[in-house]
């Protein structure tokens, strides 16, 4: 089959591998009918996720169709039109048994595209089928479930519901790219009062006022200024971290009122200062995370019911063999103007 | 009357004052009965809190008896035995509505000895009496009821319940000083399975074990690989941080498992690095605060009953005209193994 495979920092092809396999009985093989690209994967590119090493397919993101599943598989079965998600937990560590799937400790979690091969492929190979596939309703389009693979849970558990975004907040989403985007989307579903958009590019904050937020601010118009001229001048109840920078970060510790919360989605390479100094006496709570997934099965149903637009979500679309273009102009979404690019079986 | 004031950075005396007068309908002015020195009085001296003026009495702990009250006041009388909590707060804010006492905007909040005249003195003028005195069972004596006006409270909410401390946890304490200590005598009301103290000084981990650790680490034998031996190997539940540098911050979020919380109790005067890098997906809770005092009355309940053995923290007992030794007895804590000190009206 054809697969994206990374080839070290720098370098990743389109290119002839084998077809996946089944490993263990709780497998599933997939076939891939959308997938998408993630920031993540960009990262790996750039070298900055060393465990991800040269040879791995990438991509943690797909809807596709079951092909064949181990003998320990009762959740699905050959033709189910299924969504894989980021996260293939194991159902049964101690992580697993409380719902914190993204820490799984017996070989899940995070490993689609980052530990074992991805979805950037003709084929993938799922493990832990029962927890990491989900079978979807029909009238669930395979790109608006593609949302649902990874930034709608992300930026909706890392960001909404750590932040706890309330009725009548004022939230503030640092970083209006896709997941920040997300962020405002799901963050919605609980009335806050205003979502400020805080970005450095005016076209993203456009995106961000088309997607719900109440106001914009361009990072270099002084956020933090601006706030204190909004409501009672205090800050925000949440901020939402979105980027992934320590300057994102910091600017996010600055925008939150005494009492509030900063939610960190941003996935990040380097340190950041965090300014006990003035925070320690502000009842601050920051909060990271790596995905659970565990809101993915609330969101299809919303999804199916239509209380969740994801129309807005994919500017670009390919066909799966164009993956290079693709992931082109992912990479390029300053000039290109790219949010998520989907790729579809041809 | 006598008292200690500030007389700026590194000078203060005991030395004559004017009475405190009532000044607002809210006010009460309370006899000193029984007080304590705060390692924040400390701060204080060394100049760390700049709010804090010259010519300021100090304290914001202390037991007394109500002298006279405002027009306003209702719920204490001329008389009656109260305790002086460190939080004087409105009661009628947006933060007080909701129990965040700490982050009073209208005026209170921690002001005594900080930015109004304080406890170390023979009369102190209490404000919003109805929210910041709280009368006194008569089987509680002053020197017990003395540790519920500042480092009880803010050791169980800012340290035990924003860590959501839970049975069967490991519970890392960092720094066994009183507040560190004071952790641990809440922490084991939730019962965790193991209480970890670590501290520089072998003679506070002996006094951890006293409270009722169940370990002691010296901070120089790598609290972080002795934590990879105990338990799954993962870390801590829950780190509390009791000191307030950048050293004891940073080795409390390198204790802290993933899914884990760190509590930040200690008052910090320089900004630490926060290792985002590997922090960001290991769904890590990071809570700071001033005390808010909402669990004060539960607490007083709770001594009352004899649920919270306060039996140990006073180490030194003064007069309240030995004022300036008991100062020099408590900064020189670690030749003269001072915990707390009390002076007692003579």
């Amino acid at each position: 089959m054809k697969a994206l495979v990374y080839n070290g920092p720098g370098r990743h092809a389109w290119t002839d591998v084998p077809d996946p396999q089944l490993q263990d009985p709780g497998d599933a093989i997939v076939r891939i009918d959308a997938v998408t690209i993630c920031g993540t994967d960009l990262h790996i590119l750039k070298g900055d996720v060393p465990e991800t090493t040269a040879g791995r397919i990438l991509g943690h993101e797909a809807v596709g169709t079951v092909e064949s599943v181990g003998a320990g598989v009762q959740s699905v079965r050959a033709g189910d039109r299924v969504l894989v998600s980021c996260i293939s937990p194991c159902g049964r560590c101690a992580y697993c048994r409380v719902g914190v799937y993204g820490q799984c400790r017996n070989g899940g979690g995070w490993i689609l595209g980052h530990l074992v091969d991805g979805t950037q492929a003709q084929y993938v190979r799922a493990p832990f089928a029962d927890t990491s596939l989900y079978p979807l309703p029909a009238n669930v389009t395979d790109e608006s479930a593609l949302l649902l693979a990874d930034i709608l849970p992300t930026s909706y558990e890392v960001g909404v519901l750590n932040g706890k975004v309330s009725p009548g907040d004022t939230v503030v989403v640092v970083g209006a790219g896709p997941i920040g985007l997300a962020a405002i989307t799901t963050a919605r579903l609980f009335s806050p009062s205003r979502i400020i958009a805080v970005d450095k590019a005016k076209t993203r904050l456009d995106a961000a006022l088309e997607f719900g937020a109440t106001q914009a601010i361009l990072v270099d118009d002084d956020p933090v200024a601006t706030l204190r001229g909004i409501g009672d001048g205090l800050g925000a109840d949440t901020v939402i971290e979105a980027v992934g920078v320590p300057e994102t970060f910091e600017l996010s510790t600055e925008l939150v009122r005494p009492g509030g919360r900063v939610a960190n989605i941003g996935v990040h390479g380097k340190p950041a200062t965090l300014h006990l100094e003035s925070l320690w006496i502000r009842n601050v709570t920051i909060t990271t995370g790596l995905v659970d997934a565990y809101s993915t099965p609330r969101l299809l149903t919303m999804l199916a019911a239509g209380q969740l637009d994801t129309s807005k979500f994919v500017t670009h679309r390919f066909g799966l063999d164009e993956m290079m273009d693709a992931y082109d102009v992912f990479a390029d979404a300053a000039d290109t103007g790219a949010l998520k690019v989907a790729l579809f079986r041809t």
